[in-house]
């Protein structure tokens, strides 16, 4: 039953070839499974696919696409779901092309420290894997419980510990990919440096599965460092943070991990996990959280003290250390679900800024100053270290959608701010749909030729996750 | 004067306007500037080039551009020519665009940790500069002293310190980029995370000059470990000292550098700087140069023992700790030079191999017997730590050129044999003209027409360093 006004799906046309590739049982058109595959974690938006195909190999992957290829038909491939820009998102219905049967773990090479997995991977269920065997894949966004390896490639994800040990892109080696025609390749070779050719294995990520899907992973691991210590320090000045954090890294340390909360966000992550580990005043403005990690604890505390004494200059309340790993997992409890109490409470609109890490202050005063200019509510957390600013945004009594008039001028003027300070749209949850109107502040016409005609090469149909990133036509 | 039998270059009618965009003085025709520019580090090759050009912004090469552009004028970028795959070599003749005078560092930002830099800036020169200020640029080749950081741009560098902290993608940024049009961008943003738009910064890496020319770089810096450590050990078998590198890093270490080289290198080598730092007897087949650094001394001379002690389960010799910075620089200067050594010793032709880690003892047994089926000599050395193995072969009675059918099977199986192993034909030198014929071998036409594509989606009338790589038409 198709909705009204809404025409037919022109991919319900090869339902029996699709069930033929991947059995009947992977392939879905009930309005139950459509509507679940609609919706992602960014904001208000629904699109519905015209079918949910589950496919579990590379090779059903690259039928699928002759057929979508040769018919034109739009193919959107997803993870788990928990994107931030609407990336998985069927806004052209046609296939929706969900990763997770594609679950395995493929082989943990001891003898090289690396990984090969497919894409349907949980990020933790990927990370604890490789912990057992002593080895460490150091990326992990908030929602790493949940989000798939291969979204985390998609949007060349970051998290807290990027600040030390880097990105995605950081870590994967080489990647096996469908392209739009249905071929099948491996953009590299397993090896940790490599000049041979042009660099796909770095162009496909964080393009947002527009160029390719990706079937297989192999990451470089590190070993696992043996200790961390943790710790919280508010700040009397959001400011005076964000300055802090720069001067701790111009002094020579390299924290494993640096993250701002503000006092709002922290006031309504606190009801929310109904966590009282952190004493919140008036007073205070924001916290930040640092982490030191390595192989010799008295090196860390000598490290942990010294950064401590730094922040004295700059303001700080009392420095409260995390005791045991049940502090510290309550800690991080509270700063990985800031993101989902905020957006609970109103803030629904998430901005993924990143600057240079010394222009944090100046970026901070700037929302704030927009917040009172466009009259809206904001709140902001994130990875300071790297300078990755998440900004929350809550107009009352305006709904996010993407042509809300009410709200893109502020958006517009947010990234006019990021941009003079050097810095960009997203750092870590990808352009999608959501940002794809505001990248000519930060491209200009030459910059978006290029990578149209990237999208060509790759796709010369337009028919992968269409529309995401920028409008290819 | 045109050579007897080579056709009028193109790039001749234009000399006048060239002139008037950079000044006549930085334009030359005459025959020794000509013959300056016709070779590089890569074996015996020789191209003379119809013009060379000496701009010094990217405003002068964007105007040179334009006008190649439009009359389909070969142009091809150089650095300071120490490329070992004979990316800079004008084997078209038409437009040398040297670097040479773009080379200024234009800002240390010690607030961001963050230089921006001309390309012809001399990769040790940048380095010192920075570590004036306690920061550090890693990636250092063995031609630091004399390579341009544009250069190690183009070919994605590595050098020693990769093994710890990563090659040169690793710490660019941002690019400035005079695209074969003429039009100047930048390629993303100063930022330490990024997730806007595809990545032109990292497709621009390793592109060998052949997508656009790179006129300003931003780099990312640490701050500069206090401390190193250094030891030199010697090994009875050269597969046992490829054993030993994997299972250092499997016990947990990471050294900062950990580099083999072959006995026969080393005694070429010794006598080469006239050096007897290094004792060499016949029983031995190997050493690895090891080095730890970081901030804190005790912590290196546990690590540096600890590591030793490992070794011994691989029947090395006796270990010799470097005891100062007079011995750690002798050491190096062994290293550094081998290249050299061995060339002028008739080992003429380098390969730049590249496997997983723990395959280097299967990479190293199988060159020796590709040497004997094909009778060749072959010295082996390199980046253990990172499975990127020179291999350089001397083939009495035979000279290197592009198609002397001597050495083409030979160097054939050897590709072939890396491939076997999950390895790629080059770490870190580039493909250029004298690896080009081999892509088939780890490459299937799919990923050539993806190259191909963004080849012509930058360049569409093929002219910058054009031939490079692959051929694109």
């Amino acid at each position: 039953m198709l909705q009204e006004g809404v025409k037919a799906d022109r991919s319900l046309d090869y339902i029996a070839s699709f069930q033929r590739i991947t059995g009947e049982q992977f392939v879905f058109t009930d309005a139950e499974s459509l509507d679940k595959y609609a919706h992602d974690e960014t904001e208000n938006l629904h699109f519905l696919p015209g079918v949910v195909i589950k496919p579990r190999t590379a090779e059903e992957i690259s039928a699928i696409m002759r057929i979508c290829n040769e018919h034109h038909i739009p193919v959107t491939p997803r993870g788990a779901g928990t994107g931030l820009s609407g990336g998985a998102l069927p806004h052209r219905g046609g296939v929706l092309l969900s990763m997770e049967r594609m679950n395995s773990i493929l082989e943990i090479d001891e003898r090289n420290l690396q990984v090969t997995t497919e894409p349907g991977v949980i990020t933790e269920v990927l990370q604890n894997a490789v912990k057992e065997k002593g080895l460490f894949y150091p990326p992990d966004p908030s929602s790493r419980g949940s989000c798939f390896i291969g979204g985390n490639i998609a949007e060349n994800s970051g998290g807290p510990k990027a600040v030390k040990y880097g990105v995605v892109k950081d870590y994967v080696l080489n990647l096996e990919v469908v392209l739009p025609n249905g071929d099948i390749i491996w953009t590299g070779a397993n090896v940790l440096k490599n000049s041979t050719g042009y660099n796909l294995t770095q162009l496909v990520v964080g393009s947002e599965g527009t160029l390719g899907i990706v079937t297989k992973i192999v990451l470089k691991l590190l070993p696992h460092p043996k200790y961390d210590l943790l710790m919280l320090v508010p700040f009397n000045s959001l400011e005076k943070a964000g300055e802090a954090v720069s001067a701790i890294f111009r002094a020579g340390f390299t924290p494993s991990a640096m993250e701002l909360v503000e006092i709002n966000a922290l006031k309504i992550v606190s009801k929310f996990v109904d966590s009282s580990v952190v004493p919140v005043t008036d007073e205070m403005e924001a916290h930040l959280i640092i982490e030191v990690d390595g192989n010799h604890m008295d090196t860390l505390m000598s490290e942990m003290e010294a950064i401590a004494e730094l922040l004295t200059r700059y303001d700080c309340g009392d420095v409260f250390f995390a005791d045991d790993a049940q502090q510290k997992a309550e800690l991080w409890k509270l700063r990985r679900r800031v993101a989902e109490a905020v957006k609970i409470d109103g803030y629904t609109i998430e901005e993924d800024t990143v600057v240079p890490r010394a222009e944090l202050p100046a970026l901070i005063r700037g929302v704030k100053e927009l917040g009172r200019q466009y009259r809206f509510d904001v709140v902001c957390y994130g990875h300071a270290g790297d300078g990755n600013l998440h900004i929350r945004i809550r107009k009352p009594g305006s709904i996010y959608s993407l042509n809300n008039p009410d709200v893109i001028p502020a958006l517009k003027a947010l990234f006019e701010l990021v941009k003079s300070l050097g810095g960009t749209i997203s750092g870590e949850h990808g352009i999608g749909l959501v940002q794809k109107e505001y990248m000519d502040i930060v491209f200009s016409g030459a910059q978006m030729q290029l990578m149209k005609g990237i999208k060509k090469t790759f796709d010369p149909n337009n028919i992968l996750n269409s529309g995401k990133i920028f409008d290819a036509e």
